[in-house]
């Protein structure tokens, strides 16, 4: 037997994952991934240097406690609605495993499934097996939104529903979204990254609350890069049992490399996601490094403002050179620029060693997505921007 | 709409998971999770300290490079043999997730799925997209072993088969496994841990291998406690194509706390593994410690040395007072005590604040697993059995 047929027709199907760009260049302005141009507080790296001792041959906290209680405090609930996870990545990828049903990977008569065709085989699964009033196999979110949604419905085998956003990235209405026809309120698992990205738009609460109540489903807000925005919908999670909301310590408090997230929501919610991830899944230093952030708040509140100022900096210095902006409350500002097509700033810039975020993708291949990196390197994209536009 | 509702039945059925106690009483000697008793070598906690700087603001590498080159090296591999996981625990839940197909949660007329018994459905769907040959939905295993396997089976929705080990925990013979009918050699995965937990047992190479020429789908060899052992059974990743070796650094690196682990196999089963974990599975700093771990491997040669002559000193000992004291290649002993019941002596030494484990399953609720500390714990542990035993 050839290794490849022991591998599930479904995952043998996958296109394997092809992580962003890390490159070894020096020198290199790194304004792609939308990491913090700041580093974790001095506090954080003396208790996270102070855990380094024999304490590394131990099991971590399987639930993360002492992370989980000072959570409860900040945000006013109890800890039975929160659950931490390696990076919210985890913690996305568990949802779909705990509220969406997995399709087979390939029906024999009917091809893959697809959103809005059931073929006979899933319509007499559905029948039998699945919730009434859900539209069990599906996860949907809105186009452009975090590319990681389809790529986990499709490890999951679900049916994926990507909806177009409205015009310059906003929410579509209820009214246009019932008129539309295409989304789907009784969709197993729906995620809205709010802020969005990679438009940087920022979506109010009230227009939120109103897409969750009219939704069926588990909705789960992605607010990756709340902490640079002016509303966050905490309140919704608490709320509405249906809702949860995905926060990490990745983007706004400099911790990427420690992989640590959480979700809030519904403690029945919350248990599910609990059941199925693995037992002891947030590593030791990430669990000492998140507590020792929250004890520095201040700090990092100083670095959001730093970046929030050199964003709207940014995007002045771009619409005087000819930019169309988009309003941003994330760390990055997706911009449409003028004279040359946006892959080709991509290059022009990497020629001058600046690495933006570019996607051939029909909705945002006009525009180019630049993180918020320190001033210094802000000014040196502006500059290369201005010798491009000279033509030196 | 209750929330329960929008869980899925499969996972709303599953127990919650209990993790190992790890107890905050002061003084307590803990010998009941198989740590290590050492501390990790001087220079990994050098390197990880040397690493808490502005790096932790950025992505960790996402295919663990410089670990899975060092690896590839020490075993003489490719790094394409090669996958690093946040622990071992997340690789074997992987494994489960690539290559074996889920069950529906429960079939309105047969009930829940059981091994050898495939509801109507079940065959139904299983001729229809199922790769012939393979009882694709079954994950197998030994009985006793690492109690993970059955938790993984059923988050998946995996059909279960647990086959007794022989007298003494050994590993039943092909003919007998033959005879006794219970065993699938067609089974989708199978899980042996080897050395045994909580058996202490090790296996020769020769006989694991002969169970992987005999058997059709995946096998994973579940090495976690290999360093302790006589022998390795790594050759089998690298000549059999369905054969995979979990290995981990937690227990012999004493590093369970930065959750690093790996699998080494045939490259389309690793890729089909890449495909479908998180982007960014293993922290930056387990990371760091696991490439330090690799360059100082004497340091923890000694250790091992340590740990199995402080394992045949206690098992001597205990024999001398009346356990039946099972041959161990691991890092902890299972012994069957005299006089009261192996319950009575958890609580007994317990209450002289020694921890040990016990599992009220039949076929282990006779026995005590000790995990090995160091000589002044298993003196202490000794002294306390003679007390017992004295009844003091």
């Amino acid at each position: 037997m050839t290794p490849s047929r022991l591998i599930r027709p479904l995952v043998r199907e996958l296109h394997a994952y092809v992580p962003g760009e890390q490159p070894k260049i020096k020198g290199l302005v790194k304004l792609n991934t939308n990491e913090n141009p700041y580093p974790p507080s001095p506090k954080v790296l003396a208790a996270v240097k102070g855990a380094c001792d024999q304490r590394l041959r131990l099991y971590p906290n399987p639930t993360a406690d002492a992370l989980r209680a000072k959570l409860a405090r900040l945000h006013g609930c109890a800890v039975e609605n929160l659950i931490v996870g390696n990076g919210s990545d985890e913690l996305l990828a568990l949802a779909t495993r705990a509220f969406v049903e997995p399709a087979e990977a390939r029906c024999a008569q009917c091809g893959p499934p697809r959103a809005g065709q059931p073929c006979v085989w899933d319509a007499k699964t559905t029948a039998r097996f699945v919730e009434q009033g859900l539209s069990a196999r599906t996860v949907q979110y809105f186009n452009p939104s975090y590319s990681l949604y389809p790529v986990l419905a499709d490890i999951t085998g679900a049916v994926r529903n990507a909806v177009p956003l409205a015009a310059g990235f906003t929410l579509p209405g209820l009214a246009d979204l019932r008129r539309g026809g295409q989304w789907d309120f009784r969709a197993a698992l729906s995620f809205i990254t709010t802020p969005n990205a990679p438009s940087g738009r920022g979506y109010c609460t009230a227009e939120l609350e109103a897409l969750c109540r009219a939704q069926k489903g588990v909705v789960v807000l992605d607010e990756a890069y709340v902490d640079f925005a002016r509303e966050n919908a905490l309140a919704l999670a608490l709320s509405h049992p249906h809702v949860l909301v995905a926060r990490t310590f990745s983007k706004a408090y400099s911790l990427c490399f420690q992989r640590v997230g959480y979700f809030i929501g519904h403690p029945a919610l919350i248990g599910a996601l609990h059941k199925i991830r693995d037992s002891y899944n947030v590593n030791g230093l990430g669990q000492v490094a998140a507590v020792a952030t929250l004890d520095d708040l201040p700090y990092y509140r100083r670095n959001f403002r730093k970046v929030i100022a050199t964003r709207e900096r940014l995007g002045g210095e771009l619409t005087a050179l000819g930019f169309e902006v988009f309003p941003s409350q994330t760390n990055f500002v997706m911009a449409k620029p003028p004279r040359f097509p946006a892959q080709a700033w991509l290059e022009k810039w990497r020629a001058r060693k600046i690495l933006v975020r570019w996607w051939p993708h029909p909705e945002v291949k006009d525009f180019v997505r630049i993180s918020i990196g320190t001033d210094a390197e802000i000014d040196a994209l502006v500059r290369a921007a201005k010798r491009i536009l000279a033509g030196r």
